[in-house]
């Protein structure tokens, strides 16, 4: 499926993987985009908030996403390229393009405050990376500051007919995402694909509002497929009763600072990653927290026997 | 059980009852102060952040004080006099303290940046108000934008005898729950009572942290009760058991904006207030979100019958 | 001269007075009224960012805005009513209107955001104090963090007929003040005083640009009064000489933190105020820092006599 | 002069020449490298604030600092590094270092918080440009919402033996020059260079604070090698005759958002830059704001016959 306005379904945010010395390990990245692919993603996004972009340099960068592009085999890949600068964001932009990116992904800087800074920035990084580069917009207020009402959403999506892809995690998502549907259905706005995020603490709800599908990267990933799925299936109950089974431990994750560390150590146990090392910076889990984690990985062994590790 | 750095269980964070018309609801104080200690609240909180503190006026906020302070007969009330100022906070300090009063609760103005300003504002805040007057610490860096670490803690407890409660709602709380615990056990730091925050949404694993309780508002306080209890009673399975049932709606009533009106319309619905209604300027639940918020509770009552609604 | 949309010259900030023993000085209140209105001021703004405001309580506010209006013999005296909500707002302003003031001033909370924000934060403050109470805007982002395009400032000044002042001390505030002037001469806003800001740093050119006067406390009142008159009569040379040998002082003298010791120290060396003390909390001037004011004012004496202290 | 702990006089924040349609333009490189030279200058800081960085990428980036070392013949060449991560910054930090550059000025970002996340913050970028690289620390709280406490800064030189300057545009700075001074006086920190920022607008007093010289930008870097010399020489006097002459267009070149342009177009008028065009996105100079320069051109000039423009 492609990245584009009618995208849908589980667009995994990648995590980046290490050796426990801090070099990129290239083999995990096979493994991990062979796990993601069979949990059900319908996309990848590397080098998002949750993907340790800052701590790659541009070399490294391109060979990541070089590297998930050729394993993902057609399944399209979209790239992080916020960036300090109009310019390394154009770099970082054609670099992954080549690459053979399907696409990127753009976050406010935190100083834009007013309607027109928001819009005015949009048009001038849509410029920056060129027309023909499709992109998805982040509204995460909570780790950027922007606060971007529905209408100033409508104002980008009408001026950048690029921006195929809305990402709404701001926090509460669930009026947001009804008022951006009924403005399409409007006929005031264009359609774009919205996916939501938040670590999916509300995909249960969002979808009924109107997602198109999730933008995250919880360690099960086949849940939040399923969620979709069973959604858009129509399948009410069900979805909830398998997404309140990972509710615990998806929330515990969900932890600013630490949800990092417990994502990786989960996928590491799952066998998606060789290790669960990031490189430094960073905040390794206590004996506590792993001990919470696996208290929770038990509990929810024990309502689902498909999360069970082996 | 005296407000004191022993407090332990469950201080709810109490709503302010309103008419439809905006006046204060006085009557509802007195139904919604029984229904709170029939839920197992060893304290109360009024005029907290979820209180609509900044709604009511002076004249107002004694009288809605006075009233759960003469109903909840020797509970504890303390009582929110964060303020702009060291004058406003003393006037509504004393004032709330000749209202009965068992304590005050103050966090910390947004302006704060380093280590020592924060131990200053507090050494200043104890002076305003009194040394004799008992005071809780709210560290809740998502809302007020001052983080605090563990040795500033430390500091402000061992510099203000008066300070007998940490409210810890930091994001992730659970190292530093640890981190002030073994403060404490290696003599460098006071005892204090910890409660916790963020609506509950760790409450699970904090007590198993250290912490003496929660203070939040959750409109099941009931559940917020038995989770302290059983924790501290070692039943770690059943308490996880009973939180979890409750976790899809708990997170649904911590979204910033809107969960003042899920909680009131719950409270409401539960017959502990005569009406749902805020005081302008507030956000109203659409159509769609009730609807949510009754999904969700007709799925707690099947999953917990003490969770049935009339 | 009213206060209204047509008012200019000189508002003063004007500083609250104490004993070195944290009492009101009311005494001085008379002194220092005297000594603004002989400066040449048209209006006074008491319980400014500058007056020490959160130092006082209700009580106190209201003593000090009483005993200002009474001197002021009808000179207008507006009032900052700057809250943390609309209910001690609406307290306050009731109570200073009372007690004789020609209106009041509110800034934005540092919470808004968005436009839409904005624009509902003033349609709501002007409801909580009345459609019969002017106001003046505060357009100050350095202090505030809210940013406010000229747009927003129309969609305001049209939504609110008791807006009638539009203190503009946005960074830079020149280009704003020629925007708000053509939206007016477009036929597309309402007209209303714009008096501006920021310790008068700017004043030669916004006199220029549009502005109807200065609102700040420099402790040479006289200076911006003569700079005011001077441009509006055409007589530029002579008021960016007058302004210019100021400007060394007035620049000190807007040091964030440390500015309102310096500015209550040339006051009470002028004569205007009994004592140079604040009330706790506030910082005080070092030795080294008052050899630089001293120096400055030489300095100043020198270039003008009518600067030379007794 | 080497650029290390004694390093003294007049660094200045070089501007960054473009083409009119955009393009690295250096030629003018050279020209604006001879004219800071031919005013004083003793270092030169390129990829500061003011100098555009973000708008170039990497290649450019290392062109332009080549450009600027080979021209300074022995004069050093500090870059600015600051990067949203360790990575990037390694990558530039030892790009320019290559490029001949005698060292980096590094800022903190938005995000931090605590006195510890700060000197962590430096330990870990001293770590990623390596030991080998001296680095100035640029303390700008108004710009980067950080502040460094003496205590803070005093805990990174301590750490960071290659931390040679220490950059203090805090506002105020006078009484943090004298802070940090008297904590090397004590014996208790190690001694750094100082110099001061905030476009020069208080460099008279801070030298006399003890402040080894200015790191800015203004357009007439010869009225700042001045009054830094002056101040060393003794001659207190002379130097504020000098430096006030000049302030009425320092501070109108200090404004936010449009300091760069009215900064490159006088050195445009100067003839130290090709053009005074930025690269976008940029503000420019209405008319308005260009005939204000004028005007303060004209005013300074016939006060300073050396700042007559050709």
């Amino acid at each position: 499926m492609a990245f584009n306005a009618h995208a849908s379904g589980l667009y995994v945010i990648a995590a980046t993987p290490f050796h426990p010395d801090g070099r990129l390990d290239l083999e995990s990245v096979d493994r991990l985009t062979d796990f993601y692919l069979s949990c059900g993603a319908t996309g990848l996004t590397v080098l998002g908030v949750m993907g340790e972009a800052p701590k790659l340099d541009a070399a490294e960068s391109t060979t990541l996403v070089q590297r998930f592009v050729q394993r993902a085999s057609g399944v399209p890949v979209i790239v992080g390229v916020t960036a300090p600068g109009f310019a390394p964001m154009r770099s970082l932009a054609r670099s992954v393009m080549d690459a053979g990116a399907a696409g990127v992904m753009i976050a406010p800087p935190s100083t834009l405050r007013t309607d027109d800074q928001i819009v005015t920035y949009y048009a001038q990084a849509r410029e920056a990376i060129g027309e023909d580069v499709p992109f998805a917009l982040q509204d995460y207020p909570l780790a950027f500051s922007v606060v971007m009402t529905p209408e100033v959403l409508r104002r980008i999506v009408t001026d950048n007919p690029s921006c195929v892809m809305l990402k709404i995690e701001d926090w509460p998502s669930l009026e947001k995402i009804s008022a951006l549907r009924r403005l399409e259905q409007a006929g005031r706005m264009r359609r774009t694909s919205i996916l939501t995020g938040n670590g999916g603490l509300f995909v249960d709800f969002e979808m009924e509002r109107g997602a198109d599908g999730a933008m995250t990267g919880y360690a099960f990933p086949d849940l939040l497929a399923e969620v979709v799925r069973l959604i858009g299936a129509g399948e009410r109950d069900k979805a909830h009763d398998r997404f309140d089974a990972h509710l615990p431990l998806l929330r515990y994750e969900q932890q600013p600072g630490i949800g990092l560390a417990v994502r990786k150590y989960i996928l590491q146990r799952r066998g998606a990653l060789a290790s669960e090392a990031q490189r430094k910076p960073s905040i390794a889990l206590s004996a506590a927290a792993r001990a919470e984690v696996d208290y929770l990985l038990a509990r929810l062994a024990a309502r689902d026997p498909r999360a069970r590790l082996v």
